[in-house]
């Protein structure tokens, strides 16, 4: 009984998330099915990522992830399996499985048996036509390698850490804005390790913050504070309000971080 | 282990949606739940059966499909089950099961055995009190002639389709607008077959729209262009765009066709 | 095959409520998880509570309800479980298990034994690290005394009933807008029960309501009438259209209730 999970920007207002699932479930009856997420900003692809990147390591080996963020699809960009860490992430190559083969060993193939497609491949949902399916077959037991070869050529993205500007000065960015408005950085104790022990300002949008708290709870109400977070990077949040708002702060917004 | 699929205008914010799903496993705990769409627009009826008409087809044969749009609930509209494509289709009698019914040989049967339905029914919440409860007694391997007899006069919507209204002009319909912008018209190739030979001009709200492209990637971006979309309905759709702001445009949108 | 729902305030754009089920089906694989909402408005633990008290009962004997609406995470409010009704609930003691165990005879549990965490608590997300794996624990079978001590000491929010403030006038609360615009306040025909048989004012915001209907689609369109709704509370209604916002209405506004 594999697990398949779902991440997507479909949202849930179309019928298109629930083809998916009726595919795979036509396919692989006991497969369980789980619903990462299909509120991915349309076409952010980068966001995707991100959150297939903080999910997959909870679960068992053997699941598989359709990961489909794809606003290239029906243009020449290539279907990819990707094994890494035990489990399977399917998905298009235009970097939204990056943060899976960047950070495990990993062996990547491209789709191209067309055997274990839908018949019919329209030019715009291929979540329905080639992913879906792929897992339902993976999910039945079909041997990755049936699928096509595996290939080296796949899209590596920029580096994604951030940068050191000077002896004090690093720049990093906003990856990503969560449901609460908290800013969640690319700075982590790990690259920006003086930040556990020296005074700072980082400044992200119209208010600098130079406070570290340990839960979100424990900054001042409409106080912009920097906590570690449950994925290891830095984020900038208010107790109980929304830090997106406050600093006026989005995806993608940089981040410059000084020490004294 | 059957399938049921829940569709319904309940959003997620509330407990209806979980209220049904509990139902349903209290009466089948193998049951496998699908979520298809839980922000079908509040009330509307026609929004409904399109999700549900492009769904279904994707499911095995014994699905239980649940559609709950429902702004009679209470009054003197009757709820339903539709057999059709070896499927179940449970919901009221207002139009939502109709793009099933007119597109499959269909019995249609009204419900009217309480015995399967909640000890006390509600004028609010027949999605818990009736339809969930079928579905579980179905599920559980109850036979659907148990529940109430066939019927005939079940809600048969007008004409769905485009109209021909001069020899080189067509008037349709946008039926839906997707989670990306898209603009799902009721025209397809198969009732306006000169699209894919003539040029042509379609208007829809502010801009017109004279190019018909294969991919949503192959429009310029902030151009509105025409696509043949993966449900076989022609899209008003922007390259990583969102077609129904930029041409003003809601579902009910009426759309016109003139060929050259 | 145990049943394990889940309720948050974590949205469905976010990596949060696909890694509380990675972790549920890590070491219970054969769980069946059932979301009922991750839409609770962020930090609203009333609404949380609500939630969670209208569903549960719909549930089979043995469900695991995991309730996390958190604002306090990582401060010194306790993890609970709480054992009412032949069902299960996790989640902070922070009053979001409070319409559970004040309405049925409970035991609560405090969450202390940390071999059924995680192995690292992050300060962040206890849905993970602490929630999640007691849920999924109890789900494989472990006994409830294993994870703590039975508490008497858990919060008890003050009278959530009406008032009467007079001899004809009661003053009540709006205590969730649902999806449709519909608000449901803590008014019942079971503690005013004059309301079934006697005229009265109800006033919310800016339109008196002076009408009780058995459903929705008795109003006249555009005008607030009252309901007994599906949970049988008072709600206020507009057929087919959206109370709150037509009397300018959010969780929390006053209601008065006069009779005469």
């Amino acid at each position: 009984m594999p697990i398949v999970t779902l991440t997507t920007d479909f949202g849930e207002s179309d019928h298109f998330a629930g083809v998916m699932k009726g595919v795979v479930l036509s396919l692989a009856p006991r497969a369980t099915l789980v619903d990462i997420s299909h509120q991915i900003t349309p076409y952010a692809v980068t966001e995707g990522a991100f959150v297939i990147s903080e999910a997959y390591r909870y679960f068992p080996k053997g699941t598989i992830h359709v990961v489909v963020v794809d606003p290239g699809v029906g243009t020449a960009r290539r279907p990819i399996l990707v094994q890494a860490a035990g489990q399977y992430f399917i998905g298009p190559d235009n970097g939204v499985l990056a943060l899976v083969y960047l950070n495990e060993r990993s062996r990547v193939r491209e789709l191209t048996n067309r055997k274990y497609f839908l018949k019919e491949i329209s030019q715009t949902f291929h979540g329905r036509d080639i992913f879906a399916p792929i897992a339902g077959h993976l999910a039945k037991g079909v041997k990755p390698a049936m699928f096509g070869k595996a290939i080296d050529n796949y899209l590596r993205p920029t580096n994604l850490n951030p940068v050191r500007i000077g002896k004090r000065h690093w720049t990093g960015v906003v990856v990503k804005v969560d449901r609460f408005g908290n800013l969640i950085t690319n700075l982590r104790p790990d690259n920006v390790p003086d930040i556990l022990t020296r005074a700072f300002t980082l400044v992200a949008g119209v208010t600098p913050v130079e406070k570290l708290v340990a839960t979100y709870a424990d900054g001042a109400y409409g106080q912009p504070v920097l906590v570690v977070g449950s994925s290891g990077y830095l984020e900038i949040v208010v107790n109980q309000g929304n830090a997106a708002k406050l600093l006026g702060c989005v995806a993608g917004t940089p981040v410059e971080l000084t020490f004294y």
